[in-house]
C-alpha cells in the first residue's frame, strides 16, 4: 500500500501517526520505557528483522524520539535513549495498554498492572477529567470546529 | 513487510495494536467519533481508495469496533456506528492528539482544543494519575513483572 504522508495535516493525531503510526516503532518505544538500551536488546526483544530493526530505530532517531548516547558501560556501543518527546509517548502506550486490557482479554486472564515506581501501588486508569476532575465519558468531549471570538 | 501477529501476546498493547495498529483504521474512528456514519462521507474525509476503505471497515466491524445500521434516514444505504469498544477508543486519540500538539506543532499555530459538549469548556490535558489525583510524570510509572503473593 502507497504510504502517504500526514505531516502537513492540520490534524495532530494525523501528524502524530505520521512520527509513530507503524506498530514497530511503539513496540520499540515500549522497549526503550521499559528499560531497552542496545540494538541487541530490541533485537531480542522484538524478534525483528535486523534491517528492519535498523531503520525503524533511524527513523525514531530522526524525529527526535530517540537519541543516540556512548554506552553507559564505557564500551564502544551506543545505546538509545528516549528523549522528553519519548518518554512522554508513555501515555500514548498507557491508553493503547488499557484499551487493550479492556476489551482483549478475558476477565481471569489481565496482564499485570502499571505501577507506581515509587510506591509500587498500581494506578488507577487513565480518566477524561474537567479540569477541576469529574470523570467523563468518551461522549462528552467533541472537538472545536472554529474558535469563538 | 510481513504482517505479525500479535493477537495472541501477552501484551495488551501488541494486541491492541494488531487490531487498530494501522493508521486507517485510527483515522477511521477519529472520522466516526466526529460524526461520519456513511461509506462516502468516510471517503470524501479520508481521500482513501474505495477497495482499501472497504477493507479497512470491513475489519473494524469484525472488531466489533465498529457495527452495520440501516441508515438513521430510512433510507436503503447502511451507516457505520461505532460500538462501546469504538467509542472507548476515544483516549487513544485523545493521547495521540495532545503528543501531536505537544510536540509537532510550532507554539502559533496550536489545533483547537477538546471541550466537554455540554458547557463548551476545554479539557484539561490527560494525565497519569494516581488513584488520588495527584500528577504524575511519565518516569513515575513502571509494569510489574511479577505479582507478588
Amino acid at each position: 500500500m502507497r504510504r502517504t504522508r500526514f505531516d502537513d495535516a492540520a490534524c495532530p493525531i494525523a501528524r502524530s501517526l505520521d512520527q509513530i503510526g507503524d506498530w514497530w516503532s511503539l513496540l520499540i518505544v515500549r522497549d526503550a520505557l521499559d528499560g531497552a538500551r542496545r540494538f541487541t536488546e530490541f533485537q531480542k526483544r522484538l524478534g525483528l528483522a535486523k534491517n528492519i530493526l535498523s531503520a525503524r530505530l533511524s527513523k525514531l532517531v530522526a524525529h527526535g524520539i530517540l537519541r543516540l548516547e556512548p554506552a553507559s558501560d564505557g564500551s564502544a556501543y551506543q545505546e538509545y535513549v528516549l528523549t522528553e518527546k519519548g518518554e512522554s509517548l508513555r501515555l500514548v502506550l498507557m491508553a493503547l495498554r488499557q484499551w487493550g486490557e479492556d476489551f482483549l482479554f478475558a476477565p481471569d486472564d489481565r496482564p499485570l498492572p502499571h505501577v507506581v515506581k515509587a510506591s509500587g501501588k498500581p494506578l488507577g486508569p487513565l480518566e477524561i477529567t474537567h479540569p477541576k476532575p469529574r470523570k467523563l465519558g468518551p461522549r462528552d468531549v467533541e472537538v472545536l470546529k472554529e474558535l469563538d471570538d
